[in-house]
């Protein structure tokens, strides 16, 4: 499949380097179309991997990767041809994280509406799935390297589009007793707001690379 | 220890239960002296149990326990004398959920402020730890109760006063692993939000009878 990766930072680079180890095509998108960091990625991706605006990386894909930075995902989007969007599954792994204030940051929208739901909102004919944004990009990416079962979250509008997530999810290595489809994209707002608890974790425990598991 | 717990629902009932099981004292606070529910609960404990007013049982206690509903807390710890609070510790188990435009709740603080917040703030000679909020309250009286090694946090700015509730909690039967102490009281917020996720997880679950662990 060819999928569009929108942003060039850690989590894209991971996704899309993931994307391509499991067989598919990506096209990374960045605000210009000589992003250095994109260059160097599909330089390093070979035949499998290309650079280009986010425009072309949304005309191009089959599926789209929303990976830019939560205050800057709405502003990103704007950026791509309308109905290059149209029917496509769009995955929302982003959080609107505000880091002005220091450390811990606050979300740039919380508790009474969603990134996922503004997303979703913004391109009604998208069929936006909001989901791994409760974790590091490289459990995102390599579940398997922690050690334990452990959840991710889904929220979207459309069942079939959550259905193809789940199996792109079972291409990273995820289980499907690991996946929790909380509903419609309304329910993003919990997994976004989880992530105030996500960063005081991160303090404490001194790392990124854990997740959290459901014990019944 | 004799422990003021001020709260006449569920969770009361059940902490104050479980506080009794474990062989300390409870008075059991409400709005009025003539409760039926805390009438009813100090009964049931016999020589342990008592029921009295929050004052009452905020001056009887030499430990605390906040159960009552978030949105309600503040105003029950305002019918308090404020010097019966002076230097005790004052475990905050409660979420301000507001329910007023149906399931799942909104939170009516969050983000930039936290429940536990308020009260230290408004009650500066207490000792204010937020624990167990994350959890129904089964869960965070009976931890045993789930298959596998689960997380509980502590936010406060005073460690004397984590430590004495870390003890308070191996006595429910949590095992030392399973403690996250998050910092200060600021930490609040991290533990709050996360019930945006949890009602949700509680839809798509069925239940309420679970716990998350950290998987490494």
């Amino acid at each position: 499949m060819h999928i569009g990766v929108l942003g060039t930072g850690v989590v894209g680079q991971t996704i899309s380097s993931r994307l391509v180890e499991i067989g598919h095509t990506v096209t990374m998108g960045s605000r210009s179309a000589d992003n250095p960091k994109a260059a160097e990625w599909a330089a390093s991706a070979g035949h499998q991997g290309f650079a280009g605006t986010f425009a072309e990386a949304a005309r191009q894909g089959e599926m789209l990767f929303n990976c830019t930075a939560g205050m800057a995902s709405l502003a990103a989007l704007d950026a791509v041809d309308e109905g290059d969007l149209d029917g496509k599954v769009l995955i929302d792994v982003a959080n609107a994280l505000d880091g002005s204030g220091g450390f811990p940051p606050r979300l740039s929208v919380s508790n009474d509406d969603s990134l996922g739901e503004q997303i979703q909102r913004a391109h009604p004919s998208a069929r936006v799935v909001k989901t791994l944004n409760t974790m590091n990009c490289q459990v995102m990416a390599h579940p398997r390297r922690l050690g334990g079962s452990h959840v991710v979250f889904l929220s979207g509008n459309d069942a079939e589009a959550k259905a193809d997530v789940s199996r792109l999810l079972f291409e990273f290595g995820w289980e499907p007793n690991e996946l929790i489809d909380l509903g419609d994209i309304t329910t993003a707002r919990g997994p976004e707001m989880y992530l105030a608890l996500w960063v005081r974790m991160f303090g404490a425990i001194g790392s990124g690379d854990f997740n959290i598991g459901v014990v019944r």
